[in-house]
C-alpha cells in the first residue's frame, strides 16, 4: 500500500449500488465457478469448520459443569414415557470465537453506518435485521479456494503483524495465482487465544489492501484480527475495513491444519471451496461448515 | 414388497458393525463420488433448504408478535452505545417441521434401542447424544443427487401412499438409475401440513424396501411421512424404518420446487450433492443447506 | 402540577446520593413497615400477579403452535428412561407486558444518563448491569399499600389521562390516605391493548408529580403509560419521569381485579403489601407475584 | 420411627383426594395463618434465598468466560441507538442447586406415578405439565416458619444422617413447638457441594417421618437430601418421600445463615413466612425469594 492510499480508499462502498448486500460475493462469477469446480477431481472433501460439542444447558443433579462460554448449547427434550424420539434445543451464539461461523456485512458498523453506506438504524432494529444480513448467503457460496499457508509445518511468530507481502511470499510457494472472486484461505497455525504472554498475530490495513487489489470475495482463517491490535491505529482491519468497507464476508475461526496437509500432501492448494451456512435469514453471523472439495 | 419381507428384514443392524455410526453412508465410495462429481459442469447452484426468518425473542413495547412455533429465534444484543457490533443470540428447535434439517440416526429409537442396536439408555444422557448423534455429520457428505419427481408440475393427491412402483415410475421419466450410494430426493409437490382437510401423502413401507433395495445413502424431499398414517400398522415407516433401522439420514423439509425448475430446464435429474450442517457433534439434528450443484 | 413545574421538577437525582440504588424505596421506614403490619389482621392474601402458562418452546411433531410473544417459554428435559426427575428450561423475557414484572431503575436511560445521573454505558455493559438493577429488590420489599380504584365496578374511558385529580378522588373514595414509602396501586380496569380502537388509559405527568408529592415508594398498576401516549411531548411519562427520574420502582401489568373486589368486600383499601422476585442481581427486570395480606 | 414403618407408610396420596395439587398445602388453615401474623410485629424482613448473579449469555470479543452450570444466563438486549430502553433475555434452570427454588410435587416421580397416584404420563406431557405443577404456588404462600438450627454458630459434620431426634433437640433448644401447616426451615451450616472429600449431611427417613408426624406444609433447608446418600436404600429420601409422597413442597437450596442470626439475636424461631415465585403455572420448579418476616 503506498503512502497515499488511505483507509477511505479502501471500500467498495457504491461498487455495486446503494442497494447490494452481496459485497464481493458479486466477484464470483460463471467463469470463477468454472475455475472453482476444475479444482474438484477426485471428490475427497476437508471441513474447514472446528467441532463443537455443545455444553450441556442443564445444571442440578443431572449434570456436571459445563465449560465456560459455550457457542452452542443443548438441553435434551423430554418426549415422552417411553420417549417418542429424541430431540433437544439449542442456543446459538454465533460471533463465538469457538465457533467457525461466517460474518454477514451488517455485522460491525462503521461511524453509525454499515455496508454500502446505510444508516445502521434503518439496517438493525431490536427485532430483526433488514439489510446486510446471512440473507446474502442464503443460497450457499461456491468460488474457488486458495489456501496461502504463511508457515508451513510452523506457525507465525507471536503477534506478527501479516502484511502484504508476506501474503505474496505464501502465494508464491504455492505455485497458483489468486484470481478475483477466489476465497482466500489463510493458515498461520494459531488457535483462538486471548493469552496476553501469547498474543496472535493479525492482519494489518497493508494485507487487507492486498485483498483488495486481489478482489477476493471471502476470507477464511485461523487468524483474523490480532489480540490486541497489531496498530492500536487501525484496531481490527479485517473487520473494520475488510468486512464493513470493502463488503468481504468473513468466516471467523476457521480451522485449516487439516487442509494445509491435503493440500501438501497433494502438492496443489487451489480447491473447489463450498459455503453452505443453515439458511437462515436476517442474522449477523451464522455457523457454517466450508467444504474444500479436490 | 413381497408378502415375507417384514419390518425386521428392513434392516442394516450390524452390516456394518455394532460401533458403527455412519449407517447407510457408508454406501458412498470414491466411486460414488467421482459419479458425483461429473454431474458438476457448471458450478450452477440450487439449495434444498427452505429460507428461515427468525423469529424476534423479543416481547414488550419493542417488538411485534411473532409467528407461531418459531423454529429458530432471534435476540439482538446489546453491545454498547454506539455499538461496536451487531450480534445475537439464536434459539433453534432443530426438528421444527419448517425448518429444513438432517436427522441423526439416534433421533428415533425402536423397542428402547437406536442404530444399529444399541440401548438407548446408553447412546442418549440428559446431558448429550453419546452414539448416533450428528458426529457422524461433521464432516460433510458429498455424493451423487437424483431427482425423482413424482407430480410433475403438480402435486400428489392428499393422502397419497407412495409405493415402490411410483418411485420406479419417477426414476423411468428421469432416464437416470439410482445407484448405491446416491442421493434420493423426491418431490411431492407439498408443504408440511397439519390439516386435517388437507392430509399430506408420505411414504410407504413398500418404498423403503426400494430403498432398501437400492440402497440409498440419504433421503431428502418435499414429502415424508404422512400425517395422519397412511398405514397405522406402520404409521412412520420413513422415520422407524428408514432411520431407525436402515440408518438412512434424512432431510426433513427439504425445498425441491426451485430443484425440479432447473432439473427440468437442463434436461437431467442427477447432481453434485453437498451436504454440510454447522460441524455440531453430539445432537439429534441439525438445520442443514443442501446444494445441489449442476 | 402548576405551570411551572417542570419535568426537570420531577427528579429525585441526587435526593438520596450519588451512589445510591434504592430510589424511592429508601422513603420505607420502620414506622411504613409498622404501619404496614397493622394493616394484616387474618392472613387472607391476593395476589397482584397475572397466571402465567408458559409456551412450549418445542416444535416439529410434538407440539402445537405457540402463542404469539410468550412472556415465558419452557423446554421440559429429557432426564432418562425412566426419568429420575422432571424439570425444564424457561426462557424469560421480564419486559414482555403479558407478564407481571418490577422494573429496575435502569430500565429506562434519559439523555445517555440513568438514575441518579449516572452514565448509561457505565451502569450497562454488553454483560450486565452494574448500577440501578433488580439487586435493589434482592432483599425483597415490604411497605403499606394502597388500593387507589378509579372506576370501582367498571372501568376507565378510553385513552383517558389519568391526573393528579383523578387520584385525589379515587383516594377520597378509599377513605385512607397514602402516607410517604406507601405503595400505590391503581386500578383502571384494564389489560394491556394495542388496539388502535380501544386505546389505553394512562398516566399524564399531572399524576406522577401527585406521586412525588405524596413520595409514593412503588407503583403497581394494571394501566401505566398510555398506547399511544396521552400527551405527545411526554409520551411515557410514568417510565420516563416516575422510574428514570423519581427512581420509583414500577410493577408492570399488575391484575388489581381480585384485589378490587376483596378491598370492597372487607371495606378497607389498605394492607399489607409484599414483593419478593427471585433474588436475581443484576437485571433490568424481574418477575414478581406482589402479596397483599389482610 | 418404629421398624413397622415402612416407606409405604410415609403417604400422603389419597388424604386429600384423588384430584388434589396442594399436597401438604392444606394443612395451612386460617388458624396457621393467624398464628403466623402474630409473629410479624416490627417488619424486619430476612430473604432466604441465595443472591444470584447472572452469567452472560454472550460469547465472542465481547464478554469473559462464564462460570460453570449457571442458574440463570442474561443477555442484554439491543433496543435501538440510542436504546430506547435497557432489557434482557434470560435463559432459567430452575433446578440448578445455585439457585434457590421450590419444587413442585410433579417433580419427582415414583414408579410412573406422580402424587397423588396419578400415572406420569398423564399428570407431564413433551409440552407442559397438567397436574403437580407450580400452579399450586400461583397465588403464594403464608404460614408460620420455625426454624430448626442443626448446629448453631457450626455446622453439621459432613455425611452427617439426620434424624427425628436432631430435629427433635433443635426444637427444644428453640423452645416453639411446630404445629400442623407450620413451615419447616433447617439450618445444617452447609453450602451444596458435590465434593466427594466434603460430602454433604442429609435427611433419614426417619427425619421424614418426623415431618409426617408433625405435618409440615413446606419444607426449606440449607441442606436436603445428602450426596452421595446416607442410606444407600433409600437414596433421596426427601425428595423421593417428602416431596412425591407426602406431597410437601421443598425448597431447595436455600440461605439461612442470616436468618439463624436474626432468631439469635431477637431470640425467637419463630416468624412469619411468606413464599411468593413468580405466577407461573405448569412448571415443575420455580425460582423464589422466601421472606421471614418478624
Amino acid at each position: 500500500m503506498t503512502d497515499s492510499e488511505s483507509i477511505d480508499g479502501l471500500s467498495n462502498w457504491g461498487r455495486w449500488g446503494a442497494e447490494d448486500e452481496l459485497g464481493t460475493l458479486n466477484l464470483i462469477t460463471d467463469e470463477t465457478r468454472a475455475r472453482a469446480l476444475r479444482e474438484a477431481r477426485t471428490g475427497r472433501v476437508v471441513s474447514l469448520a472446528r467441532p463443537i460439542d455443545p455444553a450441556s444447558m442443564m445444571g442440578g443433579p443431572f449434570a456436571p459443569p459445563t465449560p465456560p462460554s459455550p457457542p452452542v448449547q443443548q438441553a435434551m427434550l423430554y418426549t415422552g414415557v417411553p420417549p417418542m424420539g429424541m430431540a433437544e434445543v439449542l442456543v446459538v451464539t454465533p460471533h463465538n470465537p469457538g465457533l467457525t461461523h461466517l460474518d454477514a456485512l451488517v455485522h460491525i458498523p462503521v461511524d453509525g453506518q454499515v455496508y454500502p453506506g446505510r444508516p445502521l438504524t434503518d439496517a438493525v432494529t431490536p427485532t430483526g435485521v433488514l439489510h446486510g444480513s446471512t440473507t446474502a448467503f442464503a443460497d450457499g457460496v461456491l468460488t474457488r479456494g486458495v489456501l496461502l499457508d504463511l508457515a508451513p509445518d510452523d506457525r507465525l511468530p507471536p503477534a506478527h503483524p501479516v502484511t502484504g507481502a508476506d501474503l505474496d511470499a505464501a502465494e508464491h510457494r504455492t505455485g497458483v495465482r489468486l484470481e478475483p472472486g477466489d476465497a482466500l484461505v489463510v493458515r498461520g497455525g494459531w488457535e483462538f487465544s486471548r493469552d496476553p504472554a501469547n498474543p496472535m498475530p493479525g492482519m494489518t490495513l497493508d494485507a487487507i489492501a492486498w485483498m483488495r487489489h486481489r478482489d477476493v470475495s471471502v476470507y477464511a482463517g485461523d487468524i483474523g484480527d490480532a489480540h490486541p491490535p497489531v496498530d492500536s491505529q487501525v484496531p481490527m482491519p479485517l473487520h473494520l475495513v475488510g468486512l464493513a468497507r470493502l463488503g468481504m464476508p468473513l468466516i471467523d475461526g476457521a480451522e485449516v491444519d487439516a487442509l494445509a496437509a491435503v493440500c501438501a500432501e497433494l502438492g496443489r492448494y487451489a480447491f473447489l471451496l463450498t459455503i453452505a451456512p443453515p439458511r437462515l435469514r436476517g442474522a449477523t453471523g451464522v455457523p457454517v461448515n466450508p467444504q474444500a472439495i479436490f
